[in-house]
């Protein structure tokens, strides 16, 4: 996997935005996306939460960011991996592990994270409370700065969710969502993939896509009846 | 719109089901469902109705039963009819209105639907309360069949929703749901569309994608291993 | 009190229908919408109740539909009326009330229903399950077609609301809600009021306001660059 | 158990209210509110039922509308009767069974509700489904007029208690609320006891009781500025 | 299958409950409880409805009343028929199908339930509003008296479960639940089989079984101390 | 007011609990229960509000913890304070306001708290936001030691109430619920007050009541039958 | 936009709140409510949304507390603001964004901020996780002191609501509520402003517009009794 | 009770985890799980919690991890702990108290903990805000490293839940659920206890049952067609 050298994007602005996350130093980790567990979920509908992993999975296509994925047993009752992952993130490299439930507990899987250079990780997976939060917890101890995408990530119970949540602020893992993580890398309209971005925002909020069917008809027939 | 002519299918079986829906005499009247209208849905989320309403559209398609489209002003901000609708069900007819809120009271509307020499309405639409309770209503009170798909259709709030579901029953309409059609037109899976008609339950009921997902990979790991 | 002598619009449509509520027959009650016992409404938002109440009275307003309005005890702590309601509907008719808490129990009132000459009753008041449902099962035992407006109107659970929901159906009431009645006295787009009922959708479904601005804005936004 | 003749009470008013509640033909039978049922009950908070059912005990009394209690086992790990009912109704008959679980099933039970001579029963009892819901289905069956009170009654699951609903609406069973139940007695304010039954509605609405203290209070305020 | 011939039970009391299920007439359906479309569900968590199949289950077999199952494409993603039910209903009877999604399309189904001789029937399955739905308006056409059994059964979604609910009511089939089947079925605490019928009452209402231990501590404590 | 010598009791243990509420140095502070406020608090019902302010003021008289109540704008449409509180706690101190919304903006009300000579504020009120938050905040930047009783206030959302949680945590406020205040005091069945503190937990927890109730029956009849 | 020197308000208490936000160094910033937007909110019903930002721009202007707005994109999908905050709050500054989606990345926002000499930032904005998020947290990081106003933004979900409060607070960035900020800006009822913030109550709670009612009816009946 | 000697377990990894449980270093406390208290929990049905309980129990003796019990007041109308907990853990210690609400309050409790030697200790209870953390806080406070098993705990309202989340978090407690502390322990595939902890899945996250069953199916017929 190569990933791009570390210098500031020319599209992001220079003056603010120091606290947010810079896309040139994110890779995005995709753990545990299995039909098997997805099952499991109960803190979101399994169509959102595909929706959602999609968008992060098309999001780091657009703006070139290293995506790696593993899965745990997926030859197992764990089942495979979700295949729209892998066929729209092309570029992802997919670790197999070796029984390990914490992703960070395998070397190889540490290794591939090590060899981007970035230092800033953006988690998602299933179980929220393990798949994520372990490795979020590890990369943490490790210095890295940690982000988990809440809603591309499933739990087994509410309960379970809104622990998840709290344990990772405790940790100091910072929680985000699919929509928010889209518009932090998105960062400006004023960008050549702004019109694919666009698209992203029907994905992760689908009123938007109602939204963006009714601007275009209006228009269309404001202007037939100019 | 030509139509089948009405006799029994050769798929069905013969001994039971006379309670049940006749698709040799059924017709899909898809209503209303349009991008404006959409934001004020809040009995079921955007995405989950229009996910309901293409497995509709690409029921009626793969069982050849006619279906007959309209909008309510679509020109107007109660913007345009979703597009999945015609994309999938290329066979469907647009019937567009004079201003009249109820299809019912358009007399292009119901020509078209007698025209289909069929006595069995299977309705759904944007508000339940209003685009489909007010010509189910009708087509009741003129001695049709009449079913209304609750979860192809939406309400601007859970209290409406209940207060349509309750008007429904009181009214005659037979209350039903997009994966209940699907079964009830499905019938039996000793038929050629099988394999198609499988698909749609992923669509209808989503962790079932996921079911077969992990079906398919764990015999594909038993055969690879036998 | 005068009303309108029966008779059909001749903005109505002519073909259809017949299923539907009679404009022209209909008077509309509002029972009991006092201060003091919003308070304890709990099925609805006591804000959304009384717009769904405001969408009633400019109805009634626009339509020319008349309007009898009660009140139970409004010196004592049940607390005076909502004002907006004689505010807005300058032609609703008060009577007050000699202690009777279902309003069908005081002669005054009966006489101001009977005296209209219609006879489609439009019932909302707080509680759903008291100062609605008493007059309305005692209207039906009159022979009256009647309607209850169930967002509204409030009562103090949630269960006490599916349970009136229940008993209307049971007693042959008939269920509806602020935006299907406002559609089912609307009809047509085809009227001189059209305008004005358009801004009433805003009100019963809120979402539709902001779905009107942004047409209007994408609309102007395309004509200024045409 | 001595009863009042049949006869419409003189503060009921003459003119309407043919289709509601007649107290003089009532009795109340209370089914096994008992303290290890309590504990299974999930569709309503167990202070909340119990407020309830004390609303129907004080309003029995202050109407002298005879009650008729019973129980399950009461030495079991059903538990014993909630007291208040015997506190409150002193006026009210235990009938002990032997072992049925439908009260009706028990012949002393039945020849108690004949020995009143009234033919309109109002029950309510833990679980609704059952203990409300046998005997009510036999009494109708019987000819009886019969009300349950769903709020002062319980059932193990918001499932299941949505099932009881459309049980009773399928069998004939008129369902109601503890609070409109006080209202279909209460009737008028123009009566004796309407000051106790004020009290009532500050039970059975526990925001009423504020609505009072704060009318008094502001009441009090202007007289002492006046 | 062998049933028992139809006579009234000595157990069951003599004088009330003819509005109520008779046991010696009555059959259990058993319908799709298929582990595949388990994870479909989502009107009530698996566990629960694993556990109310399994009350069903054993009041049949404690009961001796006769149990029908069917599977739908049980080699095929729907998986297997969930294990307990034959486990602990050993006098079951499996009716496997030909692809016919409505169990009463198929002949040797339709034929076994014939052979009871019994006309009263019980139903449960996954999907509620396909499984149980369809042979339940069937068997109702075909003058059976049905019962669903709600939470025994699962749908997809909670707006289709309350769809279901509506359409049972209106298609005449008798909706109930678990606990209150057992309660139905159980009828007198005076009967040998009371002490096994009370320890499902601990998995039809779970907070019943800490009810019966703190029971049995209370008065093991007492009489230790007596 | 006269308050308690700073002692430990000699109820309490002695090893452990060093990070638990010491009431040798707890004053609790009321603020703002008042009728017209309570109408506005929608994150608890107001009865279980009431119910949980009536155990603190219980316990606080129990174990002779000085009180201190305030309120805003008694006169006005805000209100009288709920009277339980003075009738139960009678050696409360009732400090009046001069128009502060922030109860520690009133010099009168701190130099009471001051003169305690205690530094662990336990506080409860309406709004949650704001009547406890303002005088927590100041409290803790203050030195104090605060607690804030979440279930013995109220917010006019869930919304606004999560907001106030989140709130303060991060403001250093400690936040706890009526149950776990009241064993937190309570902190040992060895103690004179047991039996009267017992009661208390079915007020705060009110399925406790029941459990008592089957409890005292069971040993009840054991001893009967012994 | 000329804001006011910083001096304490004589209105203001001397003796506490130092842990309060202060007015005197308050700017508000109202970012990106737009109606395209609206639509996509999923955590508070829109009507409310609306409302609590009403409530900020009346109480900006009331108190005269400066107001920087911005918009995302205004003629594109995201449609244009909502009208009701410059139409209220007539001294709001707009700044126009050149696409960047965190307005904190625009330097003419940032100098606007920066041109008033205020420090704390009081924030609301569409979305939440976004348009509030990011400036927030880039203020924090520039040494202000930020308040987030979560009940007068909008998140496309309840689960990215739940996130973006757990991001805040681990953040540096204060919640609160329309209310409590209305509370904590009014601070005193002794001040000319006093009537005129009383009615924003009613909108930022709507209960207690109808407990204002009461009030008046109970002293004027009072009154005309006395 | 014996503990095992601290070191690292040949079948963790060795690279990395050190953000981690430690299991060699864990004692699990297991507080006041009693059929009395069981019937207040309202944040996790009833049926839930207890198979959270046993999770954590099998844990603990599949991996030979110390379980503490401890009860209060078990032979009042607290109730006798579930029986379950010793019935599966039989290395368990159980440890009376002498009134103390507060385990950490008794002596005998916390020497049993220091006998260990660990100083990782893993709580739930009945109630969370009480029995767990109560301990907890003190626990912290005295050094050791605490995990508050949210799931297999219970406290009286959704809101006491909520608060105690918050509370343990601003203590320093770290929260978890029964399925992430199975993970967490489980750690790897690659060791022997492999199978019997796959089981426990099936009961922490009841789908997961569903998904083995299809699973052994699904391989079973590829096999039996292979």
């Amino acid at each position: 996997m190569t990933t791009s050298p570390k210098q500031k994007s020319s599209v992001l602005p220079t003056g603010g935005g120091a606290a947010l996350l810079d896309p040139e130093d994110a890779v995005i980790l995709l753990l545990d996306h299995q039909s098997g567990l997805f099952q499991t979920v109960k803190d979101i509908p399994v169509a959102d939460l595909r929706r959602n992993v999609e968008v992060v999975a098309r999001l780091a296509t657009l703006l070139n960011i290293p995506v790696i994925t593993s899965a745990s047993e997926p030859s197992g009752s764990n089942g495979p991996l979700m295949p729209e992952i892998h066929e729209i993130a092309t570029h992802a490299v997919y670790v197999p592990r070796k029984g390990e439930v914490n992703a960070w507990d395998n070397g190889d899987f540490v290794d591939q994270v090590r060899a981007t250079g970035r230092r800033t990780l953006i988690m998602a997976g299933v179980w929220t409370s393990v798949c994520v939060m372990f490795p979020a917890l590890d990369a943490v101890a490790a210095g890295y700065d940690v982000y988990a995408v809440i809603d591309a990530s499933g739990d087994p119970s509410e309960m379970a969710s809104r622990t998840s949540l709290a344990r990772f602020v405790q940790g100091g893992v910072k929680p985000t969502s699919a929509n928010a993580l889209l518009s932090e890398l998105h960062r400006t309209w004023a960008r050549p993939e702004a019109a694919e971005l666009a698209k992203l925002y029907g994905l992760a909020a689908p009123n938007y896509a109602a939204v963006m069917e009714s601007f275009q008809k209006a228009q269309a027939v404001a202007r037939a009846s100019a």
